[in-house]
């Protein structure tokens, strides 16, 4: 993700100016407000983290690093940095002995979102992180219509890789299909562990169905 | 870790430099020469990736980024930014379903290393990923003996929690015991995931250990 802050530069806030923002903030929903969606992921992450219920960071964004200045007696300056392109999804970390790796995305569409919002190397990723048995999802955020969605990595790989052939963007009835959606709420501001909780439960579900098959067939077999 | 490149900048090397850099690089080993113990985990973590034996990646070091241009027709120049704290560890992924988690130390002393090289945040941050069952440790690097340690981050709490009125530094004798000894090699140079699995194995014979236990405490009570 790239930042852009439109002035160039970031606003330094009093702590009176931060206090009227932050009220601002929560008479306001997040949606169409850019970054928004992020800052509620984050405090999200925050609540886990206070609360002992997972340790999920946002990882931060990769500067390729060309020039640094150290004044005597204070802390080194960057005078010059560039964005490099993440070869990674944005956020990981630990929920009950589950690898947790997820990417945040956001769109103002209101009936479809677009897999071009998906880099190649972050489905690379994906389909790495799968394939270790980690639990990969996209948080899906329709900001005109408020609404989010935990979609498990193995159907964003999937339609991805069919992206040539099909569909270039998923539309909300498939999502609500294959999606969990989640209801945004005051603490955290985004739930999702309660969508991961549920997605767990699906896994083993369909692990034992699995077990349980195998084992009637091998029963079957055995009568044979 | 706070890089600092003596003269200020990056040093931009053409090709032949380049190669003549790498080919004195082989030459010797990594041991005093800074950065070059995290170098060697980095390209380790890129083996295992290519080979698909786990996904661990070093994160970004995170800056505070103050202010940005966006000169016309190229791309945004960071023009000036701070080192900030990490307030996790520097590595973390997964393999093998398991949640990894690692800081990498380097010491030039030859007979401890000092518990001040971690800081009271990592030590925290390791503290919840292991009440959430991710694995989690210290590659230790003792620069002046050419030997590399894991050691699982129970024990670098333990005793970073009796610091205050014990030792301020872990033996070496006490490394070699309570750790595992990873040989350098040269692909991958640091081969940890070895140390990892021997730990993993150890894990489970342990649970397994006292699962028998617990079922002979069991039986016992039942036979009484």
């Amino acid at each position: 993700m790239t930042i852009k802050y439109p002035n160039g530069s970031l606003p330094l806030y009093n702590e009176r100016q931060k206090k009227q923002t932050n009220v601002a903030k929560q008479k306001k929903s997040f949606a169409n407000r850019g970054m928004r969606f992020e800052e509620a992921i984050n405090e999200s992450n925050e609540y886990y983290l206070n609360r002992g219920c997972a340790v999920i960071h946002k990882k931060p964004t990769p500067l390729q690093i060309v020039k640094v200045d150290y004044p005597k007696r204070s802390a080194a300056v960057i005078k010059e940095a560039y964005f490099k392109e993440a070869s990674t999804t944005d956020y990981n970390g630990v929920y009950q002995g589950y690898y947790i790796d997820f990417e945040a995305k956001e769109t103002k569409n209101k009936n479809s979102f677009p897999l071009k919002n998906l880099h190649a190397h972050q489905i690379e990723h994906m389909k790495k992180c799968l394939s270790h048995r980690g639990i990969c999802f996209v948080l899906l955020w329709f900001s005109s219509l408020n609404r989010c969605f935990f979609i498990d990595s193995h159907y964003i790989v999937h339609y991805w890789e069919q992206q040539a052939t099909k569909k270039k963007s998923l539309s909300l009835a498939t999502i609500e299909e294959i999606g969990i959606e989640i209801i945004p709420g005051v603490a955290p501001r985004i739930p999702y562990l309660q969508a991961v909780d549920q997605f767990i439960e699906l896994k083993e579900q369909t692990s034992c169905q699995t077990i349980h098959e195998h084992s009637v067939m091998n029963h079957q077999k055995r009568k044979q």
